[in-house]
């Protein structure tokens, strides 16, 4: 099931370039007081929500993909956490000896380890990205994104498939400069994730998907989710042996070569095999 | 104002080493619905609760504070915003020549940036720290702990002191290695607020406040916070530069020298001018 966020908060289905106007199944989810839940509370009853889905989609208005504003489909990540140099920086290197740059390249990422990007940096394609400091290189990142489903903690690889809710595209736009990636990479808007939620039943392997990025038509990123130099298995073990992942928090597993500059007035265009197209706009902040 | 939250979410004001249950003034605020609030809700509302609280105060319940376990004073986060190396590492290198010592420090920590640390790791006093990697060494790290009142981007050092909502002693415990601090900082557990939070009404003046650690009883860190490189209203102007504030973010200072290790079965007292004294104990995990 693709499940998208539209509009002032109303939840749809994707369906042949129609969104199926679903919101009424959030009302299987209960108001919270003060404290409120530490993850998205969507995604922690995502299967009783996709039940009342089924019940309400043959009757449900729809409407054109094309006129509603594509919100974050996760609304309240616990957090957002993204994987430094993931790829093989030119395929031919790997291809020439892939088991040792392989390895290589797993140590390099290892000692790197993960980031963090701030939730306050999220927003959905329709938001789009505003550029803070035009006066800095602002740089476009591709990556697949997985959404944890459930709370764990020491997750091993073997058991990392059961953990995922599903998958987004994801961009994780970067000012470029000296500063830590968890403060750079968090500027409003610069986490876009889109263009829906594809469910894991939907997507049963991630890990052969062409993806690739466009900047005013013209192709700036191209690979393929088997690139991944540590794997999303790996990716769940890695983070959760030093923090709970919890329903709702994504991972942003990494980009391949071609990051390149974007400015105000520029399109991005990103699209995944298996999930789907999203145009992000750029402006000025 | 010294208001803590204690036992099962429950709201106390702290005078005299006694907590006044006043968690009715929690019914001021209003229930949410998905979308959840990407704020914390009470200190969004803090006037209104504190207003709640001045009438409930006379007639409430007391308990002797040593009886209660304390919770974090700030619930929903939206980011957990920290320093690195912010105090003179020794006093006596910033005494021989202050204000070049001061000019070399800022360049190097507005070139590192601030980083983040996961909401996920954050607990109160009372639930003390649970040491995930003993095989390495993992560090204690006092710091001021400011929390933010109000939304804000860009804000200048003239206006940031509008924006503070109080504060509170922060523990950053850190496991030592290789990866981004945003990782390795952000362990379950591995942010300690509390004791509770001292309004901004009632602390006007940070700026020159004793604090001190100790482990087992031994001094370890003892500082000022007038020797804090970057001040505060500079942190929060650096902060907002990068991405909006919203109620409830909390910004660590930084910690000064005398950083150390600490292993299951430690005790930690950490102690603050004008907010207080905290325990923690440290547990393997």
């Amino acid at each position: 099931m693709r499940i998208c966020r539209f509009n002032k908060d109303r939840l749809g289905v994707i369906e042949d370039e129609l969104v199926f106007d679903v919101t009424e199944a959030l009302d299987v989810l209960t108001a919270s007081r003060y404290p409120l839940p530490s993850f998205d509370p969507f995604i922690a009853s995502l299967d009783k929500v996709r039940e009342k889905i089924n019940v309400l989609l043959p009757s449900a208005a729809r409407f054109p993909l094309k006129d509603v504003q594509l919100l974050s489909p996760i609304a309240n990540p616990g957090k957002l956490i993204a994987a430094p140099v993931n790829y093989t920086k030119h395929l031919e290197e790997a291809r020439s000896d892939p088991a040792v740059h392989h390895n290589n390249k797993v140590e390099e990422i290892q000692r790197i380890g993960l980031f963090l990007k701030a939730n306050s940096s999220m927003v959905g394609a329709g938001a789009g990205v505003a550029v803070r400091h035009p006066e800095r290189r602002n740089d476009h990142e591709i990556e697949l994104a997985v959404v944890i489903g459930k709370p764990g903690v020491g997750i091993s690889r073997v058991d990392a498939w059961d953990y995922i809710a599903g998958y987004c595209i994801g961009l994780d736009m970067t000012v470029r400069g000296p500063e830590e990636r968890s403060m750079r990479k968090s500027v409003d808007s610069y986490s876009v994730l889109g263009p829906w939620l594809v469910t894991a039943d939907e997507l049963p392997d991630p890990t052969s998907l062409n993806f690739q990025l466009k900047v005013n038509g013209e192709v700036k990123q191209s690979a393929n989710t088997k690139d991944l130099l540590i794997g999303i298995p790996e990716l769940i073990e890695f983070a959760s042996s030093f923090y709970t992942l919890h329903p709702g928090d994504v991972i942003f597993t990494g980009t391949p070569e071609g990051v390149g500059p974007v400015q105000a007035g520029d399109r991005i265009e990103a699209e995944f095999d298996k999930i789907g197209r999203m145009e992000v706009a750029v402006r000025a902040a």
